[in-house]
């Protein structure tokens, strides 16, 4: 998908919600577990429910490799399943990889070419050559930790280096990379006055911001530092929509509070 | 396993080889690719004729999930057989992973609780509570990346960052984290002059060191710089060994390259 699809997904919709697909099977309605492939069944209910609140749909890797081939199987067959029935939407394969050259290429081939995300989430520690792989793919996106939403990200990446923090640094070096008009970044919500620093660096770039919700961030706080003329924002929600309800109801449940969300997005968007 | 069975196959070995299990469709030997399971096929084999000239072995995940559910099996299958027939070798899931705590969680389990590896390497961008939860296992281990052997190394990790370069501040400040007798870190071969300032701050971790042979570290100047009395080494060949032939002798050639490494290990320890 080009970032101007996205764009237009968004004007349409009037959302730039992202759901984060991060299923728990200690989580989801117990009455799932009976089917034969229940994070797939979860799954496609939250899709069914909420594709027109949302444009992105962003499944945690982790969540799916806790249970091994199953696992992995309900992940191909969640895709294909969006990739099927909502190829508008933008996937983002949440998997937080980076290795040396040729191995990432491998990881790249994995997640943008055979499971035929949009986007797949990248680390930065081990630079340009770990990178730039990702960036290879025609309208296909890397998005890069740059500040992320935990308590750990104030042990290395606000460190100060070369007179900037680290986020900062990272964030710089990343646009001389090759097919850096590719690269979104990761940016968490819960530290919306560094959003400002931010667009000083990247003022056209995607950034994907979690932390709303159950990390404690404020929607009207990041929009009001982060969105640019193009909203240039991904904000992602992921137990506050896909666990609304334990019981029967929990599709149902989902999608008023993706619609909550869109129409806080909504009113934003229109002001 | 605990430190000291490590301690204790690299004496009784006399070998601090480990064997980057990276397999590539299109570099195995051409008769393999008829078996049921080409990739599991090809290390069996790899295992069988090196096992004792090893101390670890270490999957890269990637060149598993560049296949998909196949590839997923292929590591389940591989990691299974090494516990079952080797279980005095210490294995590595060469993963890179890392995620805020609870996703980090999920990794950990599914890597050394499901599959039963005794380490993963992971990433530090995102910080403590991004690699605690792989330390919480008991005589588990987490290998997290300080000085990588690639061109990108220098793009952060090199950066200083409060009066020192990155790699120290992340291995510095990871040594008051939980659990942190079972760190070890990736330093690379390609830089073994920084082997001496690093023992200055991790003395008695292990270091896990790529980029020997095809990346052009040398053994003999890493041994110099970073070896302790412990040894305190895992030096990790994968292509030089497993590709050593593309023939039906592949295994037969790669015991000769095997060979060649525990000899060239086995003097520097007697000295």
């Amino acid at each position: 998908m080009t970032t101007q699809q996205l764009i237009q997904q968004i004007r349409t919709k009037k959302s730039f919600l992202c759901i984060g697909l991060d299923v728990d099977l200690n989580k989801i309605p117990k009455h799932l577990l009976d089917a034969e492939d229940p994070i797939f069944e979860f799954n496609k209910a939250i899709i069914d429910a909420t594709h027109d609140l949302c444009v992105s749909y962003k499944p945690n890797t982790a969540f799916y490799e806790a249970y091994g081939l199953k696992g992995w199987q309900s992940l191909q067959k969640t895709i294909a399943y969006i990739n099927e029935k909502h190829p508008e939407i933008f996937t983002i394969a949440d998997a937080k990889r980076g290795d040396i050259g040729n191995t990432s290429t491998m990881y790249a081939k994995a997640f943008l070419e055979d499971l035929d995300f949009d986007s797949v989430t990248v680390a930065p520690y081990m630079g340009k050559d770990s990178v730039e792989p990702f960036l290879a793919f025609e309208n296909k996106h890397a998005i890069m930790l740059a500040l992320t939403s935990n308590e750990g990200a104030f042990d290395f990446q606000t460190k100060t280096t070369d007179g900037k923090e680290l986020y900062k640094t990272v964030i710089e070096t990343s646009k001389t990379w090759k097919n850096s008009e590719n690269l979104m970044y990761v940016v968490g919500a819960t530290k919306a006055e560094y959003f400002a620093e931010i667009r000083k660096i990247a003022p056209d770039n995607f950034l994907l911001v979690p932390g709303v919700g159950a990390q404690g961030g404020s929607l009207a706080e990041v929009c009001r530092y982060g969105m640019n003329a193009n909203v240039g924002l991904l904000v992602n929600s992921s137990r506050a929509v896909i666990y609304a309800s334990g019981g029967l109801d929990f599709a149902e449940k989902a999608k008023i509070e993706a619609l909550k969300l869109q129409q806080e997005m909504e009113e934003i968007m229109n002001k």
